[in-house]
């Protein structure tokens, strides 16, 4: 089997971090591994496979013979290497938004628009996580029928806003338990006991840029550039793993029981909706592993050719690391 | 200024001690105040304006001479003892669910339908918390037009579950910080770092009782039986404030100035929607006070004629007990 020289960008934040995990345990065929960060992190390592990696500082001559940078940093310092990462000859799978809408960057949820990674240009965008999660949840309707428009209000998890986020919520934790007063650094406001409607910066109409998201990104996975999304972003006090509550309107009318099983048989997507035993999506259950659970489905009151769903996945996991290396396989699976 | 023989039934739970405060601060005219609770409660004593009242014993005779019973109680201890209020010809101002939806009972929020107040015949019925909140946000775009949908998903704090919820949840908090197991006794699931899309009980239909208040209820308070209501109810680990995301389709097309202006004149409504300063309703600012907050109003996408916003109200208080106390108010004014 053929082994790649792998590395990751921004390895020691949390979607970096979860990368090295997943990458071993799936076991992925590594000749060598590469983990990059800027210069305040030199000097740290991480642990793969028992084996101890130190970090290096990213710099511009860094992605000289590797095959496959799995990108886990913001924006900014994605576009600073981009054009030397595809400059090496390595494919750049990228976790920031920096490329996302790109014509000639594929936008891929494995599960669903696998396809597309053909299409690459040595840079190939994973989803925002929230947009993983609902639209997993929401493919098995789309198998069915075309899909007109969704409503969806999401639950974010404070892991969202990087390693920082559970950091904050744990001490205001404290602190309300101490009657201690808060002063929020990752979150505009505090989060504990509280929620926030507002993540990423505020467009003209009022939406922010998360909420935009699902319908631009959205409309690129499923190639329905017609698709009408309106989304309310919130941040929630929970550690991990991001909820969202759907209506979808489709073209054709579907009935609750092929809507079931079209979710049964979809991969990556766990059908946890039983409700006589109290059975529906909670991070609770969703943390730490790849399924996006679905549940409380429902026909919607609304449309008459609508359905109505609550999702739960590990937005770190399925909503960024997990996604980015399964698309790291299928490119390995299309061209071996 | 006629004063009037006030009781409590179900004094001493969450709802019945915020009833003494709201009466306290908006100085009901009182002839005199008696506090009610069951067997358990007696010998408690609860404080009105400095002065220790004792508990009594809520029995069958107990409401000899009252003018008004405010019911903070559940459905059980509602129906029990409504035919001896009634009976006793006091008015029965009831925060169950009980008598919510029959026919000779108004279900009112005094700044959308106060003129049902004068259809009782003994006893008026205070909406569910949720439905209150949201439709307060709502009403300013039903004066301007008939509305025709709304889709619901509420992020519902847990004081929504009585007194003994923030308790649940602050030791909860602990246990998290400590690294100790839960083991819930309010709620089904732990719900520090939780979320729980299950209120009530279920339907056939896989909709719970407390998604379903929201059409029922919306319904009869705005007189429109054709409305149609998609909710799904959500309990979030926030101690207090219930917070909706709410897409209104309207039959008329509405102008985001108009909504606005409307909202502006709204009594009990405060409109908090200046995103430049990122000022948006939270739990943090809107608990301990009466008034609904609504922000992120916007053009819906999905729906030509469609508002999406976003509100927030103390459930406890304007969900519950001020707005019984100012049902109560109304009808002094009226009888006045």
């Amino acid at each position: 089997m053929k082994r790649y020289n792998v590395a990751i960008l921004g390895a020691t934040g949390a979607v970096g971090r979860e990368m090295l995990k997943v990458l071993e345990e799936i076991d992925f065929p590594l000749a060598s591994l590469t983990l990059l960060a800027s210069k305040n992190s030199v000097g740290k390592s991480l642990f793969y496979k028992g084996k101890q990696i130190k970090v290096r500082e990213a710099t511009h001559d860094a992605f000289k013979g590797i095959d496959i940078v799995l990108g886990a940093s913001g924006n900014a310092v994605a576009k600073e290497f981009a054009r030397d990462i595809v400059g090496s000859g390595a494919l750049f799978i990228d976790n920031s938004s920096a490329f996302r809408m790109d014509k000639d960057v594929p936008l891929v949820i494995p599960e669903i628009n696998p396809f597309d990674i053909k299409g690459h240009h040595g840079i190939i965008s994973n989803p925002n996580c929230s947009t993983i999660i609902t639209l997993l949840a929401v493919y098995p309707l789309f198998r069915l029928s075309p899909i007109k428009a969704m409503i969806a209000s999401t639950y974010q998890a404070v892991s969202g806003a990087g390693a920082k986020g559970p950091i904050e919520l744990e001490r205001e934790m404290k602190e309300e338990i101490e009657g201690k007063e808060h002063v929020p650094e990752v979150f505009l406001y505090p989060i504990v006991s509280n929620l926030i409607p507002h993540i990423g910066s505020f467009d003209e109409e009022g939406y922010t840029s998360e909420e935009n998201k699902m319908q631009n990104e959205g409309r690129k996975i499923l190639h329905c550039p017609e698709l009408k999304v309106t989304c309310t972003c919130v941040r929630v006090p929970v550690k991990r793993s991001h909820c969202i509550s759907v209506t979808v309107l489709t073209e054709k009318p579907l009935s609750l029981e092929e809507v079931r099983e079209a979710m049964e048989s979809q991969e990556g997507l766990r059908l946890y909706d039983d409700i006589s035993k109290n059975e529906y999506p909670m991070p609770l259950i969703t943390s730490d592993q790849d399924l996006v659970y679905v549940g409380r489905i429902r026909k919607d009151r609304v449309f008459d050719n609508g359905i109505s769903l609550w999702c739960s996945g590990d937005q770190v996991r399925k909503g960024a690391a997990t996604n980015a290396v399964m698309i790291a396989m299928k490119w390995v699976e299309i061209n071996a």
